[in-house]
Parts: structure tokens; C-alpha cells; sequence
């Protein structure tokens, strides 16, 4: 059994603590949050406190919190020998250098609230000080079904970028092109097999190789009429500059 | 029995070829390409020719060909009783006017030649100048399992132009975030349930209600530390112009 301490109760949080309570092998001891409205959802099933002073025993506390608060809350948390692990991608392991066993759980996702996740397979970035430490966190990816990869700080930091360009910008990309239906009365649906076959496509072929469109075939006729058609300067200004970055990527030029 | 000839050998034609030919009700009678090479492909299961002079009669003439192409292809045409349809996206039924019966047959879709399509729902946007070639339209999507949608030019060309958005731009984000991790020893796949589940999530919500990330958090550590690990210009400028998109978008301000 894992018993585990969770502070915070954001999307992550939120996640973390479903996934949790699914194992038979880990138990969520207690969940902590400053403000009392926040615990509400975890009461039910688990311990939850608003004070660091009143944590208790455990195997690993698991930070789930904002990235300017883990330091601060890491500092305060009460002595003990439970390893300590933060959920950030942009946080180096140092931030938690008062504590002499320290980790990174991250699980690499786009996190709801209310949404569940549809499939097993959760990546999860760990790293520790300690190789005893990094077992114990292989044992609790594995307890909730989630596949480890060992990445270190400066990796991490990397891939949190990575990520921003592949979800969180691609999800704007998304919202332009819903933009575009909505303005011309065209279903948001008839795009969503080709979003869906876009992203598949990756998962056997390098991007690179499996691009396609106006830029690529450098079709000046259709990117000239796009440009006429947006009439909304951002989008055009993203379309101009994507555009050229194709070109530039693959050796063309408008 | 709809008879079809199609005209082009490129991934539209030879996606439409292999759908054509699945189905019971659909022959493919002939297939045309300027260049007898390109034809090699397709001569085992129809006949072929590099003539338009030697077009047999059909049902419908499917020109799957490059937008530039299609007006002149179409002037070209022995003179017959079909109906006449293209396949672009970009392109207005105009094109066809000299011909009586003119038509679009749009699939909404990415094709790699090498690839086959993994799901069934494959959007066909559908426009005709007489109700009875529409319904000869919804025929043949039906025929090929595909979705019929009725867009009219206008329409269809800014469903194009939103597609380029959703797919062609998209993917070289994808292309940059692979980029990053193969600079830093990181494996791609680590990153694919995050592409796959901003992909799905689009499904049941608007994306712009479903925006995550450092942009929409007003997370500026966040944002400089990328900005920072950046050692590509052309990364850094899109990095910059898609976090002021967004913080835009949603009213944030760095």
C-alpha cells in the first residue's frame, strides 16, 4: 500500500485523486488545500485539512499545485521521511532542495475538471534523487495505469514547451477554424475527421514528412485568396506566419 | 449503377479510386492523367487513357485534378450529357460553367497516398446546379460511406481556408514540437495522448472554452522561460504571435 498526502485540488489534482482512489494498492490519506470551498469534492472520500501543520504521515506528498506556490508550500510542509514530488512541467526538481527525498511526477496531459480521460495510456515524466525513490514512483504510474518515461529537469522543462506548441496552441488553431465556420454558417462538425485524422497521422509518421496544403505545393493562387477572405487581422497575421514558416521549413518560397 | 470516369491520379483520385471501387454500385469505367506514368497504378483495375479526345461516356466525370487545371481540363471535355464535378476545396463551381450539369464533390479530408483511411466518416462537401445532380451527389457519398454536407462556394471556401488552420497549420506545430524533442533526446511519443485528447476534446466543446496553458493562465514565468529555451527564431516568433493571439482572444493581458 502507498499512502499519499495530496496538496491541491486543481485539474491535476483533481485527476490525480480519481486515478488514486481507482487502485486498491494506494490510498489518498488526506487532501489539502488553503481555502476550506476548494475540499468540498474530496471530503467524501478522503481526510482534507486547510493547515500544512495538520498533514499527516505518509509515503509520498504530491504537490499538484501552481508552479509559484511549490516552493513555498515544499518549505512549510512539516518534517518527515516521505518523498516529496511536485506535477509541474515547467518546475525543476531544485525547487524542493529542503527536502532530502525529492521527485517529479508529471503527468503529461490536457486536464478538465469535469471531463474524464478516454483512454489508458497517461505518459508520466518522473524524475528523484534517490533510485529507490524513482521505483517507487514507477510503482505508483503503473498503479494507475500510466506509462513512465525518465526525464530530467532540463528535459521536462522542454517538453512542457513541446507541449504548448502541440495542445495548447493547436487548441487556438482549433478555435480559429470554429471561428471561421461559425461566421459562415458552416457545422464545426464536417472538421472534425480531418482534426482527428490530422493528429493520427503523427503517431506513425514524422510531421514534417506527412505535410500538406497551400504552403507546401507554394499555391500562391489560394493563399492569396485565403489572405483576401480573413478578415480578421490576428488570424491573418497567424496565417502569414505559419505560411512562411512552412516554406521556410521545407525550402520553398512564395 | 452510377458509371464514373476520373480524371487525375493524385491523393484525392486515388482515395476516391479505392472507395469508388469498394463499392457494388460505383465502376470506375476509365481513368485519365496527362502522364501515362502516373496511370501504372490504376491500369489493373480500369482502363486508362492519357487522351481526352478518347474519354468514354459515364454518368459522372470526376475531375480530381490541381485547381489551376480543372477550368482548362473542363473546356476540354468531349461534349456528353454528364455530370461534370471537381474536388477542390478552393475552387467554385464557376469553374465549370461551360458545362450544363456542374457539380463539386468536395471530400473534407488529409490523403497520403500510402495510407489508408482508418474511419468510416469521411465528410463530402456537395453543391450542383439541379436538384437531381445533388441527388445523384448524395448517391455517391452514400455509395462510399461518406457524409454528405450541402456547402455552397462561398461556404466551402472558407471551410477550406478554416481547414488549413485546423490541419496543415496544426501539423506543423506538431512538426515543431517533434523538433524539440529530437533536440533534446526526448521521444515523440511521449507526446502523443496529449495531441490525441486536444484533438478529442474538441468534439463535445468549443475549443476557445477549452483553451489551457500559460497564455490563458497569464503564467509569465512560464512564458519567458519558453521564450528563453527558444534557440529558433522562427519557434520564438510563433511562440510570441499565438500567446498574444490567445491572451487576445480571451481578454488577458502579459
Amino acid at each position: 500500500m502507498i499512502n499519499i498526502v495530496l496538496l491541491g485540488t486543481g485539474n491535476v489534482a483533481t485527476h490525480l485523486f480519481r486515478l488514486f482512489q481507482k487502485s486498491e494498492n494506494l490510498r489518498v490519506k488526506q487532501v489539502y488545500n488553503h481555502s476550506p470551498e476548494s475540499l468540498i469534492g474530496f471530503r467524501e472520500s478522503s481526510r482534507t485539512t486547510t493547515s500544512l501543520e495538520e498533514l499527516e504521515d505518509a509515503d509520498i506528498y504530491c504537490l499538484a499545485l501552481k508552479d509559484d506556490v511549490i516552493g513555498d508550500v515544499s518549505r512549510k510542509l512539516p518534517k518527515s521521511n516521505a518523498l516529496v514530488v511536485h506535477t509541474s512541467g515547467a518546475a525543476s526538481i531544485d525547487i524542493l532542495k529542503n527536502q532530502d527525498r525529492a521527485g517529479v511526477f508529471y503527468p503529461l496531459q490536457t486536464f478538465s475538471k469535469n471531463r474524464e480521460l478516454a483512454y489508458p495510456e497517461l505518459p508520466v515524466c518522473l524524475e528523484a534523487n534517490f533510485p529507490e525513490d524513482l521505483e517507487l514512483l514507477k510503482r505508483l504510474s503503473r498503479e494507475i495505469s500510466a506509462k513512465p518515461y525518465l526525464i530530467n529537469s532540463p528535459q521536462r522543462k522542454r517538453m512542457h514547451l513541446a507541449a504548448v506548441f502541440v495542445c495548447n496552441f493547436v487548441n487556438h488553431l482549433y478555435g480559429i477554424g470554429n471561428h471561421i465556420c461559425q461566421e459562415n454558417e458552416i457545422p464545426f462538425e464536417v472538421l472534425l475527421p480531418l482534426i482527428k485524422e490530422t493528429a493520427k497521422k503523427v503517431e506513425n509518421s514524422s510531421p514534417f514528412e506527412v505535410q500538406t496544403g497551400p504552403a507546401i505545393r507554394n499555391d500562391r493562387t489560394t493563399v492569396k485568396a485565403h489572405l483576401d477572405l480573413l478578415n480578421n487581422n490576428q488570424h491573418k497575421e497567424i496565417y502569414q506566419l505559419l505560411t512562411k514558416a512552412i516554406q521556410n521549413t521545407h525550402g520553398k518560397k512564395l
